[in-house]
């Protein structure tokens, strides 16, 4: 018998920003496993004949092969992921874990997007997005740091915007001052940039700025960071891009 | 008295991906303006007490206007896109707009966050957007094209993931071969790709390929082309990309 496991995106806050097949998901499943926070991001959901799994930060491999256990002995799984679950989320990590399994120990799986950081607070911003973007991590858990600097070179030099996740955290630091720098190198200083903290949750929080004057120190492991691309401009409130806009014709 | 202006990002398809947000923009608007195909998507929400406005495509421009035209002169409207609206969608064009107006003519904006049809395709092949990414439109209406393939070319040396909107039109057809030919120059001829072609809507199609056996007529208007970065690959029957996979640790 296999049960069957849904990967879940909760969207970037409040139920106003879940799509109904994620509340869905959450809902027809048995079992629901997450990280602390984003189990929290659907307490609203969560019924008490439903077994919940509250898992730690670092022990993402281990829910992926709970979930995936849980779901092969034949429940019915939900693992949720903030935001959309295939961008910097559990998505990847337990597909990859599962297509190791035999057939006969692989549940059915299905990934449920959701809106993801970038969109939510470029929303927030107006549409910094609106013409081509890279959606860069900045974290040097998984690559190193020299990585994440080319990618960021070679995006900054081609003038995309830029929505970068996991700017900053209490240990990585030094990383933000640096990419400011590479920033710098390859883009106007007055190029616009806005922290978004807790997008779409309480304490939601918008800081503007330009390359050369922000400061690293209003970023958060709870920001992303957004860098006007080549045809982004601040237009009244709001900063936008339209395709066309800052390059040759 | 000034009315209000929602730009409403409905999702990639049915009401199962599209937010409780953007369900709520469209039920409260007194007017839902929108390509004639958008409109269509949101059709279980609308009633025949709300003013319909079906326009037809290369008429954003004036659909943008007669939006804010009409929020400003005091009624609820909510301008729907498809996917997010902020992602080659109606958010920028309509904001650049507004704030060319004066604040007595601009009525209150907001913009409701969607599913992108990057994240609605990346769930349906799995995870291939799970590391960096970049979201590119290969459309020359609004830019050269060599500013086109400048960045794609800085993308895909860079290793990234692409999401590629608008690949190919009736008219665009040439284009697409020449995207290849520089992905093929800076990526392995293995790289998976995929062709998903109207996700999360009817008659929903995946066709997988690599950069050397992918075949051009397979892709169409309706199509998003996601190639894999670097540290994508085929596990099992999905393609992912985990952090740190397929290059130096």
């Amino acid at each position: 018998m296999t049960g069957r496991l849904d990967i879940v995106g909760l969207g970037p806050g409040g139920p106003e920003h879940r799509t109904p097949a994620a509340t869905a998901a959450v809902e027809q499943a048995e079992v629901v496993i997450g990280y602390g926070p984003y189990v929290e991001q659907c307490a609203d959901l969560l019924r008490s004949d439903q077994e919940i799994v509250r898992g730690a930060i670092g022990e993402e491999a281990q829910r992926a092969d709970e979930a995936l256990h849980r779901a092969g002995a034949g429940a019915r799984v939900a693992l949720v992921s903030s935001g959309d679950a295939g961008v910097h989320g559990m998505a990847a990590r337990t597909l990859a874990r599962a297509a190791a399994l035999s057939e006969d120990e692989r549940p059915q799986i299905e990934v449920v997007p959701g809106v993801t950081a970038a969109l939510a607070a470029g929303a927030l911003l107006g549409a910094p997005l609106g013409d081509d973007f890279a959606a860069l991590s900045l974290s040097d858990l998984h690559v190193a740091w020299d990585v994440v600097e080319r990618r960021l070179t070679a995006v900054a030099a081609a003038g995309l915007a830029l929505a970068l996740y996991n700017p900053r955290s209490r240990t990585r630091t030094w990383q933000l001052e640096r990419v400011l720098e590479v920033l710098r190198e390859h883009r106007d200083a007055d190029t616009p940039v806005a922290v978004v903290t807790d997008a779409a949750r309480p304490g939601e929080h918008v800081a503007r700025a330009t390359l050369a004057t922000l400061d690293p120190e209003t970023v958060t492991m709870r920001s992303l960071l957004v860098v006007a691309g080549v045809s982004g401009r601040v237009a009244g409130p709001w900063l936008v891009a339209e395709r066309g806009a800052g390059v040759p014709a």
